[in-house]
């Protein structure tokens, strides 16, 4: 009902361009009216959310899906009327892989259809499967050396790291006025203190359960087990996916492994402790491509009408790819939509654009921000030496988005105190919108930090959470029916506003100081 | 936390036994301390929970799951100590169905593994289908006229009643004080008004729905389609099972059908609608059982200690069947295993019964109260006709449990006035425990009603919902882990001590008037 208000306030207020409050940035109210007015009755971003998810289908690193997006996104920024719709390579990535079958089942004491996928770039099991099954718990390697022997051609469950409870809170939940107050005036994080003795205790036991978690696939493979089946939480049918396999074109060969639901595991561990025999069928089929290595982005741009400054570049983008077990909607289809339907309302609206704006639609994110740090390091600066290239100069800001499908309730200055004032006006004509918020904090995790680790001014915008948190990221339930087709509307013209008014101003956007690469020994 | 704090209070209550307020019932503060000391400190429910959901597995009416436990339980009551322990024909039920494969995915445009489950009494592929998809949306019989000659060989989409939305409001809850004091004070429903326009509107508009659904399934089957995928609401990897296909021995031969998830379902919609061609793998086996077509009850007693009274019986159930697609925790054997657990504390704890105590664990609840109904019919009196068997005078009271895994909130009294202030005063030493409200309110859909109908006293208690409306009745979701052990611990005391006080109190417990049967014309 909120949202159906907001809508009829924000239409009304779109067709009446009415002069804003006066703030030290030129606003061009005009301008704001096309926006919104296009962003808001015209919108295709759904459209587009549905060709990227359900149509493209999961966009996992280096797949047929990021492949099929990848041709997809640069035709449809053609249509859109941009410049250089290109797939341009930033480096070398690594194998693709692609899911063929999906098959787990319990089929004694009883069957049971099970929920699951199988982990990133493990192979598939060469046929079906049918093996008695050891739940291998340990937590140290000397208890790990107990299963010494006894895992042979078996089918292996480990633990559930988390037991699902009845939940008392809602998924989703929206910003409150009083969080973003509080957002609003935090300061930027301080640098993760080496003193902060519980930090470094939290580091050393996750360093030490990876490390056990390695030792445990080495003994389980070396023990010549057949498959294994593992979780890494979720609930409901939800199930999280992690970091897969190596996908590197040298990597050692991995077991058949099927990331299931926490029910379903669950339900196999208590049967094994039990001392019930348990039987579990699977079939997994998996398919690697070593033909192509390489990973891309898809670059396109809207040429700049200013003779002196079409030369200056604005940036926006967000990352293409994906995990496998969903399609990846509120990470990130959710962020690429918003970006290309951003591109569309300035394209569409008529306006004309002083410096030229890129869109860049990323590879690889889910894997280390490898498409943004290739292209920052293949256009702008490499972080390591901090030895810059022309077009370093020239680039007045890059915008991103990557948390979830929520709409936008304000932007991260990211540690940048002379952008925070410009922001705050920026966001006045939004403020009926929800979006009210500048916060100095940091973000991270994605791929503005590729441009921060340079000094180029790279932006996060804040958006309500929603059920990222709770239910989608990273899980087989992130697909098309997550998003919100109002949020995402609200989302494009919020972006398309933040481009334009940084293609119009007089300067570019003001940098924080260049950060200090340590000399070389 | 709450939990914790309660259970701490309980226990030291326990120990204390201290005398009640007073009552007009007589109460035993020794009787109840010993009863709260076993069933909170001595528990087994969880450990009976485990056996009727991850051991026996799904419990369909007449299903292989349902027959083991049958065995289980029969044997479990001996070893609780109960006497005649049996596995009791109830009547005439239909053909045994149980799963030995399900798997169902999106093959083009590209793999999907989906989530789903056979609808119960479905026939299976016999092999893999891979088969072009075409979605029949129709709300009238023209509309259903227009697929004439397009179904041949494919596999039917048909709609999804509900879309889901990111969720605000948590799965699950308890009963707030307001909403207690709210049920205490409700009046017994009125019988349906036929006079209420809207109830007879809405009435009708399920009748037309219904009768659309039975001639959509003939006009598909008809057009000669290979299969069926529909949906019936879930969200989140959750999906819900409905009424299965006909079940008598005689019934004619369905589709294979699956009830698939909500979001799987959605996308192939989106798809389809979309004129994108999409194909779906499934493989389905299912496996009729038509040697044995009664339905049973399992049936167990602790007799009476008392030469006058033992030939009165006092009895409590809850039903074992469940649907197919996970293994009924909730619904029901939360119920089974408190039931099971209040008659093992009253063994165990030593106290003397004056009546007789039987339980009575129920067969094919699921499809019409089948196994209470025909028990009723068998022990005590014909509803249609309401003449009674000797029997029907013996029993003092049937309490039922049936309502999700929630700890009991109270008890409907089922507009039995006279009966209401002895239960007010039976569950003053349960106060403490959350246990606090009578209410006249009538309350139906489950076995207590099969009592009622032929004028005995049947009652189901009131439980906090916790996921169970949400989340886990009649879906693939209803699994162990949805199980609460203090909420579990806590009921099996409160039916432990009401069964005790029933069998112990000096005249059985009040009626209501028969019901008047009209008389045949």
């Amino acid at each position: 009902m909120n949202r159906l208000l907001l809508l009829t306030l924000t239409g009304v207020f779109a067709l009446s361009a009415p002069a804003f409050a006066q703030t030290a940035e030129k606003l061009d109210p005009g301008a704001m009216a096309k926006i919104k007015d296009e962003g808001l009755n015209r919108s295709q971003v759904m459209a587009t959310a549905f060709y990227l998810t359900d149509v493209c289908g999961p966009r996992l690193a280096n797949s047929d899906g990021l492949k099929r997006a990848n041709e997809w996104t640069k035709s449809q920024l053609t249509k859109f009327g941009l410049a250089n719709a290109t797939i341009e390579p930033w480096g070398d990535f690594g194998r693709g892989w692609d899911i063929e079958k999906s098959y787990v089942a319990l089929t004694a004491p009883y069957y049971h259809a099970m929920i699951g996928a199988p982990k990133a770039w493990t192979p598939g099991t060469a046929g079906a499967l049918r093996k008695s099954v050891v739940y291998v718990k340990a937590t140290t390697e000397a208890e790990l050396e107990q299963f010494k022997g006894r895992l042979r051609d078996k089918i292996v469950v480990l633990p559930v790291p988390v037991v699902p409870k009845p939940s008392f809170e809602p998924d989703a939940k929206r910003y409150s006025d009083e969080e973003l107050q509080k957002l609003a005036a935090a300061k930027p994080a301080a640098p993760a203190a080496a003193a902060d003795p519980a930090a470094a205790e939290r580091l050393s036991q996750r360093r030490a359960q990876a490390a056990l978690r390695t030792k445990m696939a080495e003994f389980i493979q070396s023990e010549g087990a057949a498959a294994v089946l593992s979780n890494r939480g979720g609930t409901d049918g939800t199930f999280n996916t992690s970091n897969g396999a190596p996908y590197a074109a040298d990597a050692k060969p991995a077991l058949p492994e099927i990331e299931m639901s926490t029910e379903d595991q669950l339900r196999l561990i208590r049967l094994a402790e039990a001392g019930v025999p348990v039987e579990v069928e699977m079939e997994t089929r998996t398919r690697f491509q070593t033909q192509d290595l390489k990973g891309y982005n898809v670059i396109a741009e809207i040429p700049g009408s200013d003779r002196k400054l079409k030369s200056e570049v604005v940036m926006l983008g967000g990352h293409l790819d994906s995990w496998h077990a969903a399609t990846g909607a509120t990470d990130n289809a959710a962020g690429c939509a918003v970006m290309m339907e951003a591109v569309r309302i300035l394209q569409a609206s008529g306006l004309k654009l002083r410096r030229t704006i890129r869109i860049a639609l990323w590879g690889e994110e889910e894997q280390g921000l490898h498409g943004s740090r290739g292209y920052v390091k293949n256009h702008f600066a490499d972080p390591a030496t901090m030895v810059r290239l022309p077009a370093h100069e020239k680039l007045s800001a890059y915008f991103n988005l990557d948390n979830g499908g929520g709409k936008i309730r304000g932007i991260y200055a990211q540690g940048n105190e002379a952008v925070a004032p410009i922001f705050t006006d920026w966001l006045q004509p939004f403020a009926d919108m929800g979006a009210t918020t500048v916060t100095l904090r940091n973000t991270g995790s994605t791929d503005h930090i590729a441009f921060d680790a340079v000094g180029l001014p790279g932006f996060q915008f804040i958006q309500d959470g929603l059920d990222y948190g709770s239910r989608t990221h990273h899980t087989n339930q992130d697909t098309y029916d997550r998003l919100v087709p109002e949020d995402l509307k609200q989302a494009s013209v919020v972006v398309a506003a933040f481009v334009y008014n940084a293609a119009m101003r007089d300067q570019k956007l003001p940098r924080k100081a260049l950060p200090v690469v340590a000399k070389p020994q």
